[in-house]
């Protein structure tokens, strides 16, 4: 990933939530559509996911009153991006509005690991991106230029279950049938 | 909906899906992408959301090793437009391979019901699309031209769980705090 | 399901979810632990589901930091009795702390669909059940004895997607393999 | 966690999968209740949740014909937990039908993260426990006796999401209200 790449995928993410940030206030007019639905939490999460064509992927999370109807930010990029024919993804970057580097929770874990390589980066990016030089998230382990934590699937989820085990032989037992 | 607008919006649908069908048999290249990624149930399904602005986004429903991961093609349609700024939708169809109209499951019908008027057109299409006149689902209730079965989230998720639910007086009780 | 046992699942509803309600006041000490866990939504419901064999398996809903991790009070009290052996139920009761009869989620109505037949009896209780003689419910669509909605899985999940679809016949198409 | 209490814990998932497995050859008489509900997998998978007061809690995956109404059998187990009033857990064991340790997956990484202590014991019982003295398993990166592999959620889910992060102050922003 090119340093112009990282920088527009940080971008899209900013933009994929779509609430106030750094981006959006220092170069962009106030638009009217509101992108991040999180009425019940009120943690906007955006999300943007490079794919191996160069495409970018757009995603925020969007909630339910039923709130394990949920899709967080992450998950919804990663959808799109497959249901639009795209399987092969270069890196993702995740911002929400608070002011450090914040981890995708264990479901949004799990469907990244389906579609992305262990090592692909990951990038946490803080809501108050970019950090200044000096900020005391300088030198943090896997913390980068302007406070971004840099992390993979395979960091974040060690051990992972996947399709591999759905494969593995069987040592026997017996399941009931559907009705 | 025009009579236009629901042609077009069946045909996003097979295309979200994006596996053999009617539609694309007959008119368009074999495209080298694949949309839906249903690996474990092998049962593509396809969705078509139709936006007040015209726009039409696509779903395919996207599944995960842990099958509880699974995001089916009508949710994925819909995080995919509201994610992207849309929140005033005219109407949705969906597709499966299988010769009949298929209704959306439970969860779909939460996430649907959070963002779509209870009245607002489901088109469910068979996968065999358009059925000849005379065809056996012909005179069912609901059927229309083609096999496809017009219904609504109204009809799908009577005295439905929402926002307003949430809003309600509460009777009293006590709660255990987050750690 | 006799006079008895309908007083007994609505009882255990409201021991599901245990936080102050009609029946631990008037009937039972203030006990130590809660069961319900609901610090996001502030929206505690309880459940109880009825076996064939005569037990009664109670469940609250168990929410999560990450939101589409949340487990309904109805799912838990299935996942339970499911888990334990049982299949075969007779009647499902869901109490909330708002005084109306409060219907599941769509999820929930999913995976009871899995589970209960289209007529077995669910049981919608108001919170502060029993509701008076006279009140403004009474005469209600579905309300009987006390302010209690009682419907059904059929009614509340018309025209249901289920095990049967799954083993439909496939119009041709192809999909994509596990990496 | 005393070794008696190890083996009535890997005991209990077995039990709590309750397919054909070591245990329950040697020492039970077939039972007449499946408690696996696993169809569209045929991937059966126990858990058992050891309270603070000594109580087990056995789990197993219930699944559903919409894939993403599945819960796992370490999420069912914690439900059941939960949902009885127990919020203080000392150890989790989780076994499947393969003849290897396997890993939770993230969703119930996520949910185990909210009631569980990071350094909690968690038990990756192989489905032909115990393996014998010089299975190839054996001096694995944290493989103890019998072949089960000895992990914790700090481990399996680095650099969580939880409880904390929603507290945490904000930088900004504005969020769509629910209609
Ligand atoms: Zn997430
Ligand atoms: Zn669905
Ligand atoms: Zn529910
Ligand atoms: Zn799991």
């Amino acid at each position: 990933m090119s340093v112009e790449q990282r920088e527009a995928l940080i971008k899209a993410a900013f933009e994929g939530k779509h609430t106030d940030g750094w981006w959006r206030n220092l170069t962009q007019p106030l638009a009217a559509k509101q992108h991040t639905y999180s009425p019940y939490s009120k943690f906007p999460v955006g999300a943007a996911l490079l794919a191996a064509d160069g495409s970018i992927f757009k995603g925020a999370n969007i909630e339910n009153a039923s709130y394990g109807g949920t899709i967080c930010a992450e998950r919804t990029a990663i959808v799109k991006a497959v249901s639009d024919g795209n399987k092969s993804f270069i890196a993702l970057a995740v911002v929400t509005d608070v002011p450090l580097a914040i981890s995708p929770c264990g479901m949004c874990r799990q469907v990244i690991r389906e579609f992305c390589a262990a090592d692909m980066p990951i990038l946490l990016v803080p809501g108050d991106y970019p950090k200044p030089p000096g900020d005391d998230q300088e030198g943090k382990p896997g913390i980068t230029a302007g406070g971004v934590k840099e992390t993979s699937i395979g960091e974040l989820l060690p051990d992972s279950f996947g399709p591999e085990q759905l494969e593995l032989p069987r040592t026997g037992g017996c399941v009931v049938q559907p009705p």
